[in-house]
């Protein structure tokens, strides 16, 4: 896997509350600008991966784009926890010979549409096994990420100490990292020296509460042990981490699954500033989901790109590599970028 | 690709009418029986593969086995154009060392459950691109698939003469050749020698209808010159074929789009017994879906991999590849297994 394959070109539309406009044509103006910055063309284009929960199927996409014959084309369940694999799709797919050029897709009107994170009716009744998973606690009024999460980060406050304020640490590091965005042209590639997925024993989405443990996230940790050996780096090698963090609290249990601080320590991490950008891991420089979009983590992997390129507007330093996760509670993925 | 990985066991469930279970249950079972095939673990499988119509989400299927951890999983669209995708996709992860023991599996109750091909105002209406394209024809009376098949069956007949008889005789013959199958034991693993998946310009679900041509399945085409590519095999040298057959008419189509006739020739190469088990190239020996099961086209699979075993009940003698395709008129996928 590392070194396979690269990503070339990145693309995005403005993040908005109100886009005005369809997830398709979203979806094509952002593959359009992602081809404009590879300086390539959309005939070019012969693989699409995206997310099973994304409402743009690929030929619909390649269709809209003009793009000719598709040779590869996946999606990735799970919302967020998809970001990281839909790129290591496209790696698995170049590195093979099966496709030459995968775009990586995700196309979402979440403000200015269907918001996310409200509690459905029919997300519980579902014939399906998420429909099932779903019916056990949906009743007892776990009906939102939000409530899941929470179970989750009041045992770690109880296991661990500290409190909501060193949760809230990572929202402020994000928001004080968001900054207007710079755009610019093609770009030496930044290299994927790994991409890994991860899901644990008694996984669910949101609400794995049947393991032993409660405090972690252990489908990250088989995403890290993978991206260690795949990329031959450790922790202390990274230059600026991607944490994706639709909640502040899984920003902690990431940095202690991935090794970057012992368990029960990333409070005292992030209070001692190693998450700021002059701190030990700048961590969201873009801001963050919380500071920039909500885009299931396809932005972080942007940044992380651009960190490589050395065009970031919080550009970090060095020329070590980055780190980027997708989202969390969820069976999940990673990617370690190189120059 | 070729030679990467290979098929080290198959399971299946009994196919009923009535199946009595669920479809997660059904899951479970075949997956088993894969594994006691193959004489491995659920604890040694670490990648699930299935399709985004499947409702068992592969972390609701890993619980239920018993597996651990999970490093790969991953979603192909298009119903049963996704069948031998699945294999791809495992075949890419197991020889990237992405995974080493990956699960294809599509678990449905069809006739005992939800009934396929029935008129959906919801699939019309649907926020997604496929609801909109399928507002361009459900309007017009095309709400089935055997509606929108009947739209290029009949354009076919139009430009290369013949009639339903010409269709039907690939019933016939799929129904000749299924008979109660017999179950073995650990086998010689049937090699990858090519996997690949392709979609065509102008490319729609079933209705590709604004294409210059209605009379072929260039997607079907763009699998097959890859696999032939891959497999660095022509179509003389197939020893027998599985071909997707949920309607008579695209195994025509699909008899041509291989290369295995001319344009315009596959009635009179069905005619002449060419499909036959005695004929130039036994088509479907397990007797097809039409024949066996509509498992969206994963029992051809199993057949495939039977007939380089030498296991099958209508074995076709030689040691020559065995050609499988996965459904026809949308987004598609096939495979080339060797011994």
């Amino acid at each position: 896997m590392n070194g396979a394959a690269a990503i070339v070109g990145i693309g995005a539309t403005e993040f908005s509350k109100e886009s005005g406009r369809s997830e398709l044509r979203l979806a094509v103006e952002a593959t359009r600008a992602a081809l404009a910055d590879a300086g390539l063309k959309p005939s070019d284009v012969d693989g699409l991966v995206t997310f099973t929960m994304d409402t743009t199927a690929e030929i619909a996409l390649a269709r809209e784009l003009g793009a000719g014959e598709l040779r590869f084309f996946s999606h990735i369940g799970y919302g967020g926890g998809a970001a990281c694999a839909t790129v290591q799709q496209a790696a698995l797919a170049v590195s093979a010979g099966v496709a030459e050029v995968v775009v990586c897709y995700r196309a979402l009107n979440e403000r200015s549409g269907h918001r996310f994170g409200q509690v459905s009716r029919a997300a519980a009744t579902a014939p399906t096994t998420a429909g099932v998973d779903n019916g056990w606690h949906y009743p007892m009024g776990l009906g939102t990420p939000a409530a899941t999460v929470a179970m989750v980060a009041r045992r770690y406050l109880h296991a661990y100490g500290g409190s909501s304020e060193d949760f809230g640490r990572v929202a402020v590091a994000d928001r004080r990292h968001a900054v207007e965005r710079a755009w610019d042209l093609p770009h030496p590639p930044a290299v994927i020296a790994a991409a890994a997925q991860g899901s644990a024993p008694d996984q669910y989405i949101m609400t794995s509460y049947y393991r032993d443990e409660l405090t972690g996230l252990p489908e990250m940790g088989v995403v890290g042990r993978q991206l260690w050996r795949q990329a031959g780096v450790r922790p202390e090698d990274i230059r600026a981490a991607v944490l994706y963090d639709h909640f502040t609290p899984y920003v902690l249990l990431q940095l202690e699954e991935l090794g970057f601080c012992a368990r029960g320590e990333a409070r005292h991490f992030i209070a001692d500033g190693g998450i700021e950008l002059d701190g030990r891991l700048p961590v969201n420089p873009h801001g963050g989901q919380l500071g920039e979009a909500y885009i299931h983590g396809m932005n972080g992997i942007a940044e992380a790109v651009r960190q490589i390129r050395g065009t970031a507007v919080n550009q970090v330093a060095g020329d070590g590599p980055v780190l980027v996760t997708a989202g969390t509670g969820v069976p999940t993925s990673g990617l370690i970028l190189t120059t």
